[in-house]
């Protein structure tokens, strides 16, 4: 059967130490519920971080790298899928989860957001400025969500839960989809 | 010989009366100044109006199609190139054209100007709010250039396409691209 | 840590009966060892066949999905990977295999066996006709070895796999690529 | 007005030096009758010298590159679209083309031969050996055709496009599709 899946995007390099924090205890809290983390599968920042994070509480990941090989690739993913794709890779970190987290902001994880909504999946915003949130809201109201603690996170993702069957991936092009996006 | 290219993005079915009319100009001015206009190819909104633009002063278009045929391309593109990709294809826009204008917004442009940062490529964002300047301009402030009218827009390509060869199409994962991007 | 990924590639709707029982076999047998069993993901033919396989053993699957959404997966994919890509997503199971096995021939199939070769991964033919194997033979000798049994393919798949270890995934243009493919 | 699109493939740099030749006179042939070569755009082999050929009779060149820059396109691609996706362009390749014409065999070029009969596309095997034509026969009867020379290969061009016109692309997964592939 199908495991849910929760991505957990942000910066590689350049993610800040506090938002590598946050990662490291969201992934462990997602871990700890029985649900999978994918991220963008690198050894760098949020994506290592949010494994390591499900690791310490014994869960499974899935990175989906950009390369054409695994040699980059975190040793904190389990499950190792190899696009070649570059950032072209992005859309399947994002059609692949069926609800996503966002903890830190760069220009990939951006792209990521925007295809999140387009896709009409539900994207939470975790500790996000004004301007980030004020910029997402502006392009999908109903499908970005607004969280600022891990557990505010692990609540939002339990009340979707609830309602949206994880084996119900929405099609990029539903007229919904249409609708959202103006 | 490669022939430059000038990428215009913007929304589909949602894109506004005026958006539609300053795509219009646009894609005309580019064509005038004997540059190719390549867009996502569909039979709407600003990728239909600037190409429509480009052929009134009798230039070359690009549709790079989501679909995986060219059942609902726009009559308008001379080129149509099939990913069968859906979004995903928006990478390729990107890195296909040498720079990128923004007309008008919504789920699928934002990725296209976000990953247009993240592959170290100039956006110039026309006419577009305060909000959306801000955290675009926060992603990478060197990429991304402002222009509130087509003909500070088409200043700023020759600017930019005196000083950087239309053959010298950056790579993604240069180390300039990596530091711009937070 | 990376979990060893063996890929099963082969026809859907139009495998033959014998042909899905020999991949559930091997599904089952490739589990046993504590592999990981990757498959298109479809709910047909070759692809659900060696996913319950893998299950009758406890093992875990990987499904790449063609569509941009999970509707149409096998029941029998553990972890979906939504590419929204078509066949273009054939790249990725090859890529994301250690080693890759094929049973029966179809179109999608035959394209899997030579993105294989190209990205200079082993590729085992278990139980095809001397056209096909001569036809790849040609492509890449090294590359492509031929079993009859299930039996032969895990213990060739454990020949390889004690020579090249499952983190070493090739890349697909090294010199040693170029060389092979003639 | 959608050009018509004739993809040429064969392999890079490992093609012959007679293949070549036949490329080159193709490319000249295509580009004659008014239809656009599309390749796979490197500046090697089959891809260089059809698109040197088109040029010789003033046609206009595609080059859908497997890089995420320019830098190893062929001089002799006028437009030139990025993908950054490695062998994941074949597809897109393939999609492309309203009809394709392979000269030479290599790994990637199978896989091209292969996406196309899977995507229901017409495929011109030229000068091709016993072997190589036995497989596809077997794949796809009624998508393969066979010619020994350049006149006979632009003849089933005209009179696959008198009857079939270049904007009815046809879909990978027409039920058509389907029963083709066994």
């Amino acid at each position: 059967m199908a495991k849910p899946v929760v991505g957990i995007m942000g910066p590689g390099e350049n993610a800040r130490p506090e938002e590598n924090e946050m990662a490291f205890a969201l992934g462990k809290a997602i871990a700890q519920e029985g649900w999978v983390v994918l991220t963008g599968g690198r050894s760098f920042g949020i994506m290592e971080a949010a494994m390591k994070g499900a690791h310490e509480a014994n869960g499974l990941t899935i990175g989906i790298l950009p390369t054409d090989d695994a040699l980059n690739s975190s040793e904190e993913a389990d499950i190792r899928i190899i696009t070649g794709m570059g950032s072209g890779r992005n859309i399947i970190n994002v059609l692949s989860s069926h609800i996503l987290v966002v903890i830190g902001m760069a220009a990939g994880t951006a792209s990521e957001v925007a295809l999140a909504i387009k896709a009409n999946k539900k994207v939470i915003l975790l500790h996000q400025d004004e301007i980030t949130i004020r910029f997402f809201k502006n392009l999908g109201t109903y499908k970005v969500m607004i969280a600022n603690t891990v557990e505010e996170t692990i609540q939002a993702i339990k009340d979707y839960v609830r309602v949206t069957p994880f084996t119900a991936l929405k099609n990029r092009d539903s007229p919904d989809a249409r609708e959202m996006e103006r």
